[in-house]
């Protein structure tokens, strides 16, 4: 499949990279690719975004809307606070008629840790891009984990744990459990409409408490819903 | 130990029952006995209070402020909307430097359903209950399954499932602890500080919406976290 990726800090790299390992077309997209080559240094991310890029030969770097445009499905991979702008800049034209995977979480680091969360009982990020984006079919998931559990879930007890998908088409949800379940995905719940991506968005808090909480090494949880 | 129970829906009945069963002294409270006690009709719990109370011969019924005069450790089983009232009404003074274990949850369902939840990633139920009590030393805990689990999680999958703690005072966490593992939890993360509660609370969107995604027998599914 045809696929972009927007974003290029670890989850959009972490996604990438799996996709293309699967066979997929990925471009990434960012918003002035000859600004994301020239960084050189190690970003807090460990690596250059460039020195990262030459590994993954298959891989090519784009314009938000070149990536776009080129792509069948796109994934969402920004920090939460900038999608809006992001898929803005990709073009609401480009996402027409397009499943538009939603993984971000709208977590504001300007108060310090832990971050807020800009979601509520009442409103998401994944509806307020569906919202300015009618006509993409956006469906929320994957924002329950860490980048490396997302694409491969089995390197945490064999996978048995949990991921949830929202989203208001069911063609587009089932698209996009094929791929959960190419990641290794067994334990796939449709939560239903997107609105019940408030309920994963807000899982964030308690994520970030229990990364605290469980020590090292951070992160390397995930929540299972035992019935 | 002497504990009172304040709240009389399903969840303080069973909560309640279950610490009997287990040979504590516990008192239910409420705002007004003799009102509780007359009503005689099945309720929407599907029996009344008083038919109820007959079947439990150890427990007491006590207004809000004898149950709490009454006890080392308070359990606020109420609807989260009118705790920090039922709370008043049991009286500050009954609450100074007592346990004050919060179960609930501040569900609106004033717009229908699903109901708003009360709490956001800067401010949780049980942050307002320890700021208006100071002097107790509120856990919060059991508010993330339904009232059959928080008091014999072994019901389901063998008791393969997890229950988290919040508070500021880690030997009230240590003597909830004990209560939790005299209910049968083995499971128990203490996620840290009383912030650390909205985490909790904020589970209850997903909680929800796995209610009616998962079907029937509703309800009947728990948190694991894996690591």
């Amino acid at each position: 499949m045809r696929i972009a990726v927007i974003g290029t800090g670890v989850v959009g790299r972490t996604v990438a990279a799996r996709l293309a390992e699967l066979g997929h077309d990925v471009v990434v997209g960012t918003r002035d690719p000859s600004v994301t080559r020239e960084r050189t240094q190690p970003d807090r991310f460990g690596t250059a975004f460039s020195t990262w890029l030459e590994k993954h030969a298959g891989l090519r770097l784009e314009t938000f809307e070149a990536a776009a445009a080129h792509a069948e499905l796109v994934v969402n991979a920004t920090s939460g606070l900038v999608s809006l702008d992001a898929l803005a800049s990709a073009g609401a034209a480009n996402l027409d008629g397009k499943i538009l995977v939603d993984i971000a979480n709208a977590l504001d680091f300007s108060k310090g840790m832990p971050p807020a969360v800009r979601a509520s009982s009442e409103e998401s990020l994944a509806e307020r891009i569906q919202t300015a984006f009618p006509g993409a079919h956006v469906v929320k998931t994957l924002n329950t984990m860490n980048a490396f559990l997302m694409v491969d879930p089995a390197q945490l007890a064999g996978g048995d744990h949990t991921v949830f998908l929202s989203g208001n088409d069911a063609s587009a949800k089932a698209r996009v459990s094929e791929l959960l379940r190419s990641f290794g995905w067994r334990d796939i719940i449709d939560l239903g409409e997107l609105s019940t991506a408030r309920g994963t968005e807000l899982l964030l808090p308690i994520w970030l408490s229990l990364m605290s909480a469980l020590g090292i090494p951070p992160s390397n949880f995930q929540f299972k819903i035992v019935r």
